[in-house]
Formats: structure tokens, sequence, C-alpha cells
């Protein structure tokens, strides 16, 4: 591997959640490898499990870890031939080759404006580091995607799945604030990529990009979609139609343990109870979200393992 | 030791501050105790002497250490049962559960409100995490204590003292701001567990929390209560009866070399020169502050080898 | 060495860019140097460069690093005998020992008010730290000095020179905002330690304190004074004489590719684009920016190299 940027960065995928497995097992095996190996975490946006996962995952593989939160620090100006006479202290093209020089591998965190669509999907930030840098570059959750957090995902329901195919459904639920479609997107390619009867469920005008969801079908009526669920993945995302915005806040989408039958819930974190899903399915046995929080260590991990053995 | 969030999770005290002075001596000798062990170290407050010793002391025993400035990062709930649609992001449940999947040891600083007693003696924030973390905590100062300070300052006082059972007085000191009783507290708690002749001294209505002081002499009368002292530990604190007042800045209260005499001068650091004690006490060879300093470092390492013994 | 807050710190100059070169390729040969050692870098201004390059080379001598953005943390008095009684919560004095207790060497990052001429001259931060740390102390950029920028300078026309006496000219370019004469500063002082022929082109007002500058010919014709040039030394700066002054932004001063000629462009970075130098320079081959930032990293690692030998 490259750079991990998306989905089809994997060149292998099934093999590639079999080898995170096996760093779970036994996380320390190769403890070497990145001896000597600097891994820069570019912050754009504020993190907790992004941050303490991919750090961990780099110190079990021996690298060196540098965090640095890119707003505390400066204004980067994103436009070629750009006079820069305003608030912008340094170019995109001039601060990646810089960063490359101290790093072997630079990670990048950067939300979208959530205004304008666009701009939001050229991922302005992450493919101008991508284009400038002269090592490779991981995606900590850019403006469209979260590649890191879909294969933690992956890794969370082979290691759970009783069935050689099992149905999965991702159900949109309220929130009272906007919220990327990122997650969702990585996760619909990631699940189409798998062996896995999926199905999306939310309120009409909750569309997710086309272009990302194809033939996987989209069903209205959350309590159809469910039927039979062995995994329920419940997130909240902003209108991508209408770009950006909270249509509603329908308190009937919220996930329940009786919606939920016997399926298991899976969630990104953060999250907020009671509004998304109510207690009694987060405190219950089928919740499986600190395992896929345990699991983002190992997803990040393997990404890492495999771009170091390719530098 | 499971956890060391206040002074009677040492379990032999006597032993422990002996066992710091041998860390002291040989500070690697266990380097390889923390190997492949991570550290979270959360600041819901900031810190200078607690973040640098407490990392030191990590990684002298070989440990990975991760700064994380919780307000930073976000906004937690911790009430139970709560519907998040406010500006909270994530429940304290969730997030403490998360965390110990990254972590070895959790560490939290959580400063108390001083405007609501009830909730600061509940020690929310730290309890919400030693209840819902699946990992050992470490209290490096809370709203009511300070226990690293404290066996800090007990490690201190026992390489300096020459007698069996000195006299130790806690004096009290004029501030500009409001702060907190933790640290008077733990330290109050400490020199209770150990063979000290200790007093208090500070001004009518400045009384800590009579369930710690228990039958500790006070003395309202500074000059009486400091005859014959061999150690002084200045602090300010504010009122726990009007709680959390300043209920004025007697400048007669501050410490000076005269009312000083031959006793060691102690402080936890920071402190303002001038106001709570004169640059005569803290420039002389009677201060002992930078000593004490130092020894947060080995009162950190002597509880993280214990519980990363006890893992 | 013992600090490094000066260009005069350094004993042989020719050898240690000698070293530093050699450092630069086997990075890891003195990785056992600084075992157990901890650089404390403390800032009270952000950083990229420095901030990285520097973690890079501690890391490379097998340090502990430990950051401290100091704003984010305290306040801190630097007037002796102060009565600290407003906003200020610990002394310079006290926070430079109780740091020495926790680090093997100080970094220390401080820029100029730019309004205080006399202070900023006193280097009133770098100096209290050097004075009351009992450690070594390293200047990370100071109010009129940046010792680590001109060393790594000095390695870059060193590789890069193919004569015997190089022709280097520094050139003043415009700027929106004021800035520090301190690169402008020790990239002086640095050349004139050198076997270089430097001449200084700037617009009249815009000259730097004449007891740095010395005898170094100053041409306020830039044509005139690129002319022959090897390297050319982009930068700017406020006035000195109308002390942190824009006198003007003059665009006729920016570089371009006719001035630049056959030489080498060079400056320290962040640089605004189009302001101080235009695209087409920056994207060819006579820039040799990236080179600078890359050798930040053993200008700063074979100054901590001759501080750890000397610990």
């Amino acid at each position: 591997m490259r750079n991990y940027t998306k989905i089809k960065d994997i060149q292998n995928l099934s093999e590639t959640i079999k080898e995170a497995i096996l760093l779970k097992m036994n996380p320390f095996e190769f403890s070497e490898l990145g001896k000597n190996k600097t891994l820069v975490m570019l912050f754009f946006n504020s993190s907790l499990r992004t941050r303490l996962s991919t750090e961990k995952a780099a110190k079990n593989l021996g690298m060196n870890v540098t965090i640095l939160n890119v707003n505390d620090a400066w204004n980067l100006e994103f436009e070629d031939g750009a006079i820069m006479n305003m608030d912008k202290s340094e170019h995109v093209k001039d601060a990646a080759q810089v960063i490359s020089q101290y790093a072997d591998i630079i990670a990048v965190r950067a939300f979208p404006s959530l205004t304008d669509k666009a701009k939001d999907e050229s991922e302005l930030i992450l493919n101008s580091f991508k284009k400038h840098a002269t090592v490779p570059i991981i995606n900590m959750e850019s403006a469209t995607a979260h590649p890191l957090q879909a294969l933690a995902d992956a890794i969370t329901i082979t290691e759970l799945t009783e069935k050689a195919k099992p149905k999965v459904v991702l159900s949109w639920a309220p929130h009272p604030k906007a919220l990327p479609q990122a997650v969702a997107n990585s996760f619909v390619e990631m699940m189409q990529a798998m062996e896995i009867d999926l199905t999306i469920t939310h309120p009409e005008g909750y569309e997710l990009n086309d272009e990302i969801t194809k033939d996987t079908p989209i069903n209205y009526n959350q309590e159809e979609a469910l039927k039979e669920a062995d995994f329920v993945y419940v997130k909240n995302w902003s209108s991508y139609k209408d770009y950006g915005k909270v249509l509603h806040q329908d308190k009937n989408w919220m996930m329940t343990k009786a919606k939920l039958g016997h399926a298991k819930f899976m969630h990104c974190l953060p999250l907020r109870r009671n509004v998304v899903v109510e207690d009694a399915v987060l405190d219950s046995d089928q919740s499986v979200v600190i395992k896929q929080a345990n699991n983002r260590t190992y997803a990040a991990q393997v990404v890492l393992k495999q771009i170091l053995e390719n530098l």
C-alpha cells in the first residue's frame, strides 16, 4: 500500500482484515518495523478515538509519533498562484513538502465545510497533501470519507458474524447538529466490497451520494429495513441533496431495543445517548461499539504496517 | 495498588516512601516494566509540574505516554439517562470505556467548580472515570484531593527530617484568587498517616472540612502555631464553609523569614512571590520547594510502578 | 557546548557543519547518546518547522521529548522582587528551576514584542531561563536571534556551493505583517563567521542593528547587489530604527526569476508566495528552501549532540 486515503487503496480486503485480526492477537510482533520512522499526525479538526488509536497503532509498530494541531500553528493557502498578502502565511505546496522532510508517513484529518459541496467533494486539504507531500498519506477522516473507521467496522463484523453473508442495515438517526456524510459513505463502500447483504434506511431527503450507494437497496421504511438484520449500524448525517442541512430530527428514527431485535448494534462514536439510540441498547450485550473502538487500533496498525513494508 | 485516587489507596506508606527514594537513586532500574504499556493523561485543567513529572515518571518505567487536553477535544455528559440533545457530544460512560481500549492506565486532572460544593465533593469527573473505565485510574488533582503532591511531600519530609517525629505546620497564606482545598486536604491526610506532629494555622473562617482535619490541632494564632516548627507548609485555599469564597487576603499571613525561624519552607508551587511568601524565604537554603517538585517524579513513578506490577 | 542561545556558542563552526553533514548521512548513529535524557521544548509562540525538526533531531539521538505550549499553561512573572498579586501565577525563577528537575535540556521559543525595543533586546524570556535553569538552554528563535535556522543555512550553503568563497546576498522582501529581525540577524552573523562574500540589500530605513551588520556592505540598489550572486537569501523584516514598523511593502522588492539570475534561492519559510517571491522561483530547481528545511533537523541534531556529550 502506498497511501490510504480511500477504501480502494486496500489491495486485498479479506487478507487485510485477517492480518488486522492477527495483529490484535499479537500487537507487538512487528515492533521493529517502524523503528526510526516518524508518523506526523496533522489535525485540522480535533479527535479522540482517531488520535489515540492511530498513535497507539504506530507505537505498537515501533514508530515515533508527532501530533500537530494545525489551526494552532498556521493558516494554509490552498489556491494555486495565489498572491498571499492576506491572512494565509504558508502555501500547502511548501508545507506538505516541508513536513515530508520530517515524516515517513503523514496522517491528515480535515472535515468538510458542509456549506460548499463542490469544495468538499474536491477533498481540497487531503488531496493537496497527497499531491505535494513526498511521503505516503493516511486519511484520518476527510470531507467525504473515513476509511480507517470503515476498516475497523469491517474487522468487527468479520470477527462477530456467525453467517457467511450477514444482513447489515445502515440506519439514519436524528441529531441536533449537521454532521458529515463521511462515515456513512465509507461504511457503504466497505460493505459493498464484502460478502454482505446491505440495506440503507433513512427518511426521504437524506439520500447519500448515489455514486457511492449505487445499487444498494434504500428503504424509507425503517421497520421493514431492519427485519432479520444481523448488524445495525446507526449514524446521523446531514442532507447530501440539500447540502449540509438538518432537514428534521425525527425522533421516531432513534434506535431502540425493540427495533433492534436480535441484531448487533454498531456506531462509530461519539454518540448522543437517547437521541441517536436509547440507553437500553447501548448498555446491553448487543452493543459492540466498544469493540469497534478497539478495532480502530488494529485498522490503523494494518494500514501503517502495509505502508511501512512498502516504503 | 489498583487505582491511586486517594491517599488510602497506598497499602504500606512507609515502604512506598522508601521505594520512591530508591527509584530516585536509580530511576531507570525498572525501564522494562512499562514496555508496551500506555499511560493516557487526560487534562480537564492545564498543568505544568504534574504533566512533566508524571510523563517523566512513566517514561522512566518504559511506558508510552499520550497527552489529551480534554476541553480542546470534546464536551462530556456525566448525567445518567440524559437525553443528549444539547452541547454534550459524548457520555463519560462511553468515553471512559473507549479510552480504556487505548490505555493501560488513565490519569485524570479535574479541578473543582468552587461554586457547587455538593458536586465538587462528589468528585463527579474522577469518580465517573473510576466507575466506567476498565483500567486503573490515577488522580492528577481532583476537586478535593491531590494525592500525588501529598506523596511527594511525604517523600521530601522523610528525606530531610532529622527527627523521629518532626513538627510540621500547615500555614494558610493570602492569595488574590479563589483556590481549591485539594492540596491542603491531601497534605493533612498524608501527615496524619505519618509519624508527624501536625498543626494547622489559618484565619477564622478558613477551616478545612472537619471530616479531613479530624482531631488535628488548629490554631488561629500563626505565631504560636509556628513555634519550634521543623517544616512549614504554606498554602492558600478558599473558604470551605463559605464555599469557594476569598474571605479576605490578610497580608499579615504571608510567610516571612522572621516567622519561619529555623524551619524548612515547603510549597507545592506555582507560587506568587511576595504575596504568599517573601523572596527572602524562597531564595534561601531553607526553601525546599525545588526538591518537592523533583520528588513529584518519584511519587508518580512509585505509584505507576505499583499499579503496573498489579496489572 | 553548554548552551546554544547564540551563534558564538559554537566553538568550531566548520567542524560543526561537517559533523552535521555526517549526521545527515547516518542520523541514527548516536541513538544511544540521548537515552533516558529528556528535552523539554517550551513554546511561547507556535511553530511548525522548529517543532518538528528539533523533535526529530532529539529522537534520532534517542532522547525523550516533551512539548509544552506555555501560554496554554501559565502566565510567567519576569520582574525581580515583584509583588505577584495580579495575573502572573509563577515567577520564571521558580519555573525554570522546576522544569530543570524534569529536563536534561530545555529549548525555548519566544518572539519579540516588536513594540518595546529595549525589552526585546534584553532577551528577557530566553535570558531568564538561561539564568535560572540548571540545565542547558537552546534558543528555538528568540526576540533577536534564530541560531538554529542560521546553522541550517550554513549547512545548506556548505553542501551546495561550488566555490571556495561564494557570493551570498541577503535581500529584503515586502510583507503585509511586521516580522522580527531575528532570522536576518542570525543569518548575517553566521555568514560573517564563514568564508562568504556577503552583501545586504534593502530599501532605506530597513537597516538592521549596525552592531550586527558591522562592516558588511549594504547596497540600497537590489539589482546591483544581486549581480553575480551564488546564493540569494530572501527575507522580510520590520524596521529596526523605527522599531517594529512596516515602513512600506514595495512590491518592486519581491524576488523574481529574472532578478535571481543563476543564484540559488534561499528562505527560512513560512513564505507568502507572490508577495515575497514569485511562484516561478519557488517551483524551479534554483529554490533550495526544502533542503534548508531538511537541514533544520541536522542543525538541531548536531547542537543536541554536542550538548549531550558535555552533560
